[in-house]
């Protein structure tokens, strides 16, 4: 059998493996819960050797491996005791060998994988808690409760709890027989509060309903003993299923089909290989990120050693407690692998599509099948480059082809659509959209409120963000440690002066290298820029560093106080972008635990306190690490500030204060980060995209046979005089070029 | 015949009886020079009133309709004098009648037509001037003398020559017997500069070949004695046409078909009216703007009276003279109209296209065809929304559908690609696409240089912005005046505070109306968006104004200093929005008279100026104009601040610092403008696009057959206990939802 590739995803064997050995560990006094079962991808040093050697062709069988691992996080919960703890096991696959074991600590909570979130239901059945609180309302006939688990967003400082579910309560209109009746216009206005150790409901809360009141917050609502409150008098279904609709379907919206009829010009190997006109990565998959790309190369040249969606948090903008909780981390506290849609052919990507299937776990350790959860397909984006030579009318124009790597996860009431774009003319775009349907609570009717829009009768959607952050782990032209650089560029005007700038039309461009951990925000004024650069090796052409570039998006950054609960829980995103010295397994923006967090810890905000550096001083020595000579006894030398590898970080989001437009499901917002080769190449690496004429194209005419302009053309082209001009040819020359002799030019 | 709409481009017949006009006025003492002729479009009451009937239904041949006019631009030369007038004729077309005549001052330039470039070409052969200056110099064997004119840019103060036209030189290699061989790889360091009235060359002015001299800059070159310069020694060709190419073409990207087999979703109306899917407008076209957009509407409630493509500055950021004259005025200078190019199907766009032709005029205004200048096509543009039921696993998904009209313009080296898009969820977005060919001028070999960069040997391309204006005239579901309002909406941070932002989650979303003509920047830190709201509609859901939004792009404003030269003739491009009051005819941002301007005249600038407002004050009164009151004598009353609609002008760009991957042809830098609805409607519009399955789409297998994960995961999904689960429902519960009775809820 062939020895998989270091980067290649676990097969089912290996998953089973894995799991086999975790549970050899443990005796019958224990029983365990997977979380997850992974891949556990080499140190990047491993990884990189190999790497060179692989695209180098040096490759043998007795090439150094780096070991082939997995990871399996679970609970283990001891039979006797009822004690649990988190732990998360490093196995040698090949000797079936547990070689590292984490145990997390006591305030550490690991995120929902989807089979936890179920309990939830049942809690809320048994619990007397949560039926007291459901008589307080009156539901119309035919109505059913329905409740969205949520993760129980940010503690307390007293709130010791060790693990909670939240739920969101709607009702749902049975009278029209289709569990596809969207439940989310019928708001509740509790949340019941779950004990995740005991099942049980410790808490329901009341929600305010009203707009905002004058002075102070109105105040929630205490358990009644007035009269149930009859609810969703007014209110109207909000439907989306196409059998239940308000309105007829569009009859005149013709098909477009995408198709290859040469078939596509990408190739997908065995180990998630993809190669794709001179582009090469292996594609990864892992339960909390969903789609990663390793080992981005475009003509055999690395660019992206690792580049994957990191965090996402969306904070609601509500201040009414108990809403300072709707602070959702979707890949810490949910994952978006695990919430990876299966994808269908001729709806979520159309054209020549291949599909890419993942393992992810259930409890008992057992792998499950996801099927095609990423899609694979290629794409026309326009017009790619042109020109028309105006003296000759002739014109070069090229179709700008993109490879799109792309993956849809559903959480709760929520879709993100997150691509990987890859384009012929070297650049890479994250594009990620918004849609599915907005955060809902229960308004009373006829009120307005501060904190979102009515976008139906009685629901209002609360004003929130979404935050992202993106991972990129530059290899740039080279695999070698120490290579890649990250370089800050603005473009700075500078003052009239009549010796160096006497019109005042100069500006600068200032380049600085980015030589320890920090931050840094967008400044569109400056049109600041990141450069990720080759240290060592110059473009032939400019002289300048081989590089990318990657222009960081000018978006809000989170609005909540930075001191506040949220804020504290989110300081990646207080900032644009964060440069970090690599460290292996480092990948969470946020820190590894989000869940129920009180602040950030482990993020890029405690990465940047290390200090690490990325350039040695002048003398090519590596610096004296100045903490080590500190008297910080407390301090591990290893966390401390050393020379690594710059790991880039991008932030960025949408402020989303909800329009009627965004109900019931809202139409996709679309966001691009775009990286683009800077230097990298000699030339445009699209110049040899050829410009052939596609002729599956047709000419539409108009106008069903009435006198038109177009008709009027017909005719006047065959009257005599008429030119039919290039109007491009706007200073077409009356005659031909001059020869340099003609005037006056001498010649070799 | 059919009355035209009156927003129907003139026929042909109309173009000649516009000319035929004209030419009666004058007699054999004067010739005529035509520079352009098309629709002078209704003044804007009479438009309105005349839409509002046909809207409503109400249209009838006995309507008021606009008076049916054109508009002539042209030179008079009077023979006798040689003196030379630049005049506007406005004809009646039914009358046959001048109805009003404007001449241009004597500083006031008109741009350049094609035909008007054409005569520098024999000046420069004709010109000992440029024969001396092109003998300080040896050419290659073979190489001949290629000239690009250009607008001569911004006059010194003290420069009162009437007309200029400059000139970049260039050689070709002409050995290869290919006259689409690329002469912008080869660029002699000088610059001809002629009289346009006396077609002579006055001037040829030395370029810097140097990089910056550390005090001061490097003094351009006088003529010289010395022995002739040889150039070129070490350049290497920079060809683009494929056949020149110095790599082989791609041979593996494969066709990517996009097909209709039902037909297009559009219909091409008589008049340029489009429907497509809801939408529906009249194409107009203009010499300036190319395409422009009339009588936007959306289930036939309007939206955009008129938007379009109103200016586009391109400064170069070179000091060292006289390359503080790079400063084109692509609409004012020239024009995306006349420079738009004809169109090719399959190139251009791809799918079931239609094109529209338009008239441009010759010298003698002769009405010319300007064939395929404008294509219009559907195109799918990925997910346009989705949610899965997580509970049934049920997904709706649909597509965004766009329409595009798209134009493309060469300006001289370089290519813009502009296209309005309108899509299925009522968005609206302007797409503007760079490419083409960079700017470049000589640099001495071996040297780098802070003005630009060095793209071949030789050859330094120079760094520059691009900044647009677009001009958006309002009618947000209504056509009445005073309906239509700006606002502008942002979301700002809240300190935490005991009582009403307790975790400090909360943040405030303020509004504020414009009240008064004004300029904005964009602050993305605030979310700051400009809304578009009628003033007496609400949305009957929300209670919040109907409207549109549109989030100005937070690009990098003109880095020129602001009281220099560049600075001073683009005083647009010192901020992101202006909202000005309407005046019909007033279209050009940076005023009607851009070439060589010495400072921006009659653009936005000065309509701010003015002082016009937009809300009426508390009372319901209009409010006196204060400026009337004032004893300012030297004003005229009609150009004083006065109550008006208000017009909206968007202003973004890019800074171009440029990459070597930019040459030869540089690969689009696309750019969006987003106008969305918000609480315009009273759901998602694209709520009722059927979510169909594509049947044209195909899965594309993997490997070659070889062992795989696809083919393991297929063996795997035969075994026993192995779940195909949805990764979606990742918080599927068991059960079904609860009836409310069973969780205590009271039932009506």
């Amino acid at each position: 059998m062939a020895v998989p590739h270091p980067l290649a995803p676990l097969s089912k064997a290996e998953f089973e493996r894995a799991r086999d050995t975790v549970v050899k560990l443990y005796g019958p006094d224990s029983s365990l819960f997977f979380r997850s079962i992974y891949l556990h991808e080499p140190p990047r040093a491993d990884l990189v050797s190999f790497l060179q050697a692989e695209h180098d062709g040096t490759l043998t069988d007795s090439t150094p491996r780096p070991l082939r691992l997995a990871v399996a996080h679970y609970d283990v919960i001891h039979t006797a005791t009822k004690h649990l703890e988190y732990a998360q096991s490093v196995v040698d696959l090949n000797l079936s060998w547990e070689i590292e074991r984490r145990v997390a600590g006591p305030r550490d909570q690991a995120g929902y994988p989807p089979f936890e979130f179920a309990i939830f239901y049942d809690a809320c059945v048994k619990s007397s808690l949560f039926k007291e609180a459901m008589a307080e309302f009156v539901l119309p006939e035919h109505f059913t409760v329905t409740i969205d688990p949520w993760p129980y967003g940010g503690l307390d400082p007293d709130d010791d709890r060790p693990r909670l579910l939240q739920g969101l309560v709607y009702a749902r209109d049975g009278s029209n027989n289709n569990p596809d009746s969207n439940h989310y216009g019928f708001p509740i206005p509790i949340i019941p509060v779950m004990d995740v150790a005991t099942k049980e409901i410790i808490r329901v809360d009341r929600l305010a309903t009203g707009g905002a009141a004058q002075d102070g917050l109105e105040p929630a609502p205490r358990e009644s003993d007035a009269k149930p409150k009859p609810l969703f008098l007014n209110s109207r279904p909000s439907e989306y299923v196409p059998e239940l609709l308000d309105r007829p379907l569009r009859t005149d919206m013709k098909p477009i089909n995408i198709t290859q009829p040469e078939g596509t010009s990408f190739t997908v190997h065995p180990d998630n290989l993809v190669e794709w006109q001179k582009w090469r990565f292996r594609l990864g998959f892992t339960p909390r990120e969903g789609a990663v790309l390793h080992d981005l190369c475009y003509d055999n040249r690395p660019i992206l050693l690792r580049v994957s969606y990191s965090e996402l948090t969306v904070p609601y903008g509500d201040p009414r407690p108990p809403f300072q909780r709707k602070q959702a981390f979707d890949l810490g506290d949910g994952g978006f692998g695990r919430a990876a849609n299966n994808l269908e052919l001729g709806c979520d990507c159309l054209g020549a599509i291949h599909y890419f299937d993942a393992y992810l776990t259930d409890p008992r350790g057992n792998p499950t099948l996801a099927k095609s959860v990423v899609c694979l397909h290629e794409q026309d984006n326009g017009i790619g480059w042109k020109h028309t030579n105006f003296r000759t009318d002739r014109a070069v124009v090229t179709r700008l082809r993109e490879l799109v790597v792309q993956c849809v996860v559903t959480l709760a009431n929520y879709e993100y659509i997150f691509a990987y774009k890859l384009d012929v003319a070297g650049g890479i775009t994250l594009e990620t959209r918004a849609t599915g349907i907005v955060s809902v609570v229960a308004i009373d009717e006829g009120k307005r409120s501060p904190y979102g829009n009515v976008v139906a009768p009685g629901v209002l959607a609360q004003n929130h963000q979404h935050i992202f952050a993106v991972r990129i782990d530059p290899a740039v032209d080279s695999y070698a440690a120490g290579d890649s650089r990250v370089a800050v560029e603005e473009s700075v005007p500078v003052a009239a002066d009549p010796e160096t700038n006497p019109y005042g039309n100069y500006y600068e461009v200032r380049k600085r290298t980015v030589e320890k951990a920090c931050w840094l925000d967008a400044e569109p004024m400056l049109n600041r820029l990141v450069r990720l650069e080759n240290a060592r090796k110059k473009n032939e052409v400019s002289g300048r560093p081989v590089g990318y570039k990657l222009t960081p998006p000018p978006t809000q950054l989170l609005l909540a106080d930075r001191n506040g609960l949220q804020g504290r829980r989110a300081k990646f995103a207080h900032h644009h972008v964060w440069v970090t010295g690599h460290r292996d397994g480092e990948l969470w923006a946020a820190g590894e635990f989000t869940n129920q967090s009180t602040e950030e810890k482990g993020g890029v905000y405690d990465m940047v306190q290390r200090g690490d550096w990325f350039v040695d001083d002048e003398e090519g020595e590596q610096r004296v690490n100045k903490d080590d000579e500190d008297e910080d006894g407390g301090k591990n030398a290893e966390e401390q500030g050393r020379l690594s590898s710059p790991i880039l970080w991008s932030v960025f989001g949408l402020t989303h204060n909800p329009r009627v437009e965004d109900w019931p499901v809202m139409p996709v917002e679309v966001h691009h980060v775009n990286i683009r080769p800077a230097d990298f190449f000699t030339s445009n690496p699209a110049l040899d995209v050829p410009s052939f004429k596609n002729k599956a194209s047709v000419i539409v005419p108009c106008c069903g046979g009435r006198q038109d302009l177009k008709a009027a053309n017909a005719n006047s082209e065959a009257e005599e005089g008429t030119v039919q001009r290039d109007a491009a040819a706007h200073m077409q020359g009356p005659g031909p070029d001059l020869a340099a002799g003609d005037v006056g030019a001498h010649v070799k």
